[in-house]
């Protein structure tokens, strides 16, 4: 069943970070990246907002479905499930990237590429619902996400500071840290129609 | 099947229109709205792209999805579906309307409040691929619409100066020209997703 009040507060983060980025001009900067955090806090602060659709697990593998971008692709809002166990490959993102913990718990694996090319671990987080990680080229680019459940679906909302679905990134085999060309895509053709008042 | 070239001319469009007006700030300007025209005149100059979701008729009534809502509000863009027959109920916009005709053919019959206060019929165009009628309270907002056809299903492409769906407007009795408050919503909870390059 749709929850207006929910969808509500959806569309509020989004006309709230429409204004900064148009207001601001510079979507890179500190002033707006943290303008979006305090967005995404609010936003992931309740669990009652996400329709079924984009909250929909595969059997096979992780799904990120978008929610909301930017007419001009100074942002995107992107909903992730995983099903149980599953992860990302190790990949980059290009742009900074705030991770919002919706339902369950996820786990973040940052790395960094070593002098001699392979990939060493760096910071490991466990996200719980209301936790927010950041990634950014300057701030560490590089890592992998894991379901922490074996048993049940996590989501988190990823607010990112591009159309990420097309960005041209990479991923990265583990053992020789050798990248190859990654463009994610979307999971879905539909995106959630958050400007009515009812159906 | 997904026209990815198709859906890339609906992207543009709403990219130029956006950005337009980021730039203006008066989107009730007859320079905005030239330009509105100018873009939805390059929208169905071809019948290519519109997804299969957002072409479907009702076997009741005409259906409005939203294909885009600008986040700020001040504009939607509204494919209106015409089953065999169908028609609208006489109503107002309190906003500017484009409409563009896609496929098919449609009549948009004028009204206008007589002194007396029944309604008195104006302006009767007949809408063909490739026509843009327009609306606004300045230039006539009071109309009916109906599919020309009885035999097939007739589209619109509407480009209004307000998100459309939740606007507080007026349908009206042909007789009595009495009226009474009509918010329309949208017919679906999903809009397509236009920022892939693929599924
Ligand atoms: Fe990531
Ligand atoms: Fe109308
Ligand atoms: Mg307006």
């Amino acid at each position: 069943m749709t929850n207006f009040a929910g969808l509500a507060r959806l569309r509020n983060v989004i006309k709230q970070v429409t204004s900064r980025a148009e207001a601001e001009g510079d979507t890179d900067s500190q002033e707006f990246v943290d303008f979006c955090h305090m967005q995404l806090q609010e936003l992931i602060s309740c669990d009652d907002w996400l329709p079924e659709e984009f909250a929909a697990a595969h059997p096979d593998h992780y799904q990120q479905y978008l929610l909301h971008c930017d007419p001009l692709e100074r942002f995107s809002l992107i909903s992730f499930v995983w099903g149980p166990g599953q992860k990302t490959p190790i990949h980059n993102h290009e742009t900074w990237g705030l991770i919002g913990m919706l339902r369950g718990s996820e786990i973040s694996q940052a790395y960094e590429v070593a002098d001699e090319g392979g990939l060493v671990p760096g910071r490991h987080e466990v996200l719980n619902p209301g936790d927010i990680a950041f990634v950014s080229p300057e701030a560490g680019d590089i890592h992998e996400v894991i379901n922490a459940f074996e048993d049940q679906v996590s989501i988190s909302i990823h607010l990112y500071g591009a159309n990420i679905g097309v960005v041209e990134r990479s991923v990265y085999e583990p053992a020789s840290g050798r990248s190859r060309p990654f463009v994610s895509g979307y999971a879905s053709a539909l995106t959630p129609n958050i400007w009515g008042l009812s159906a």
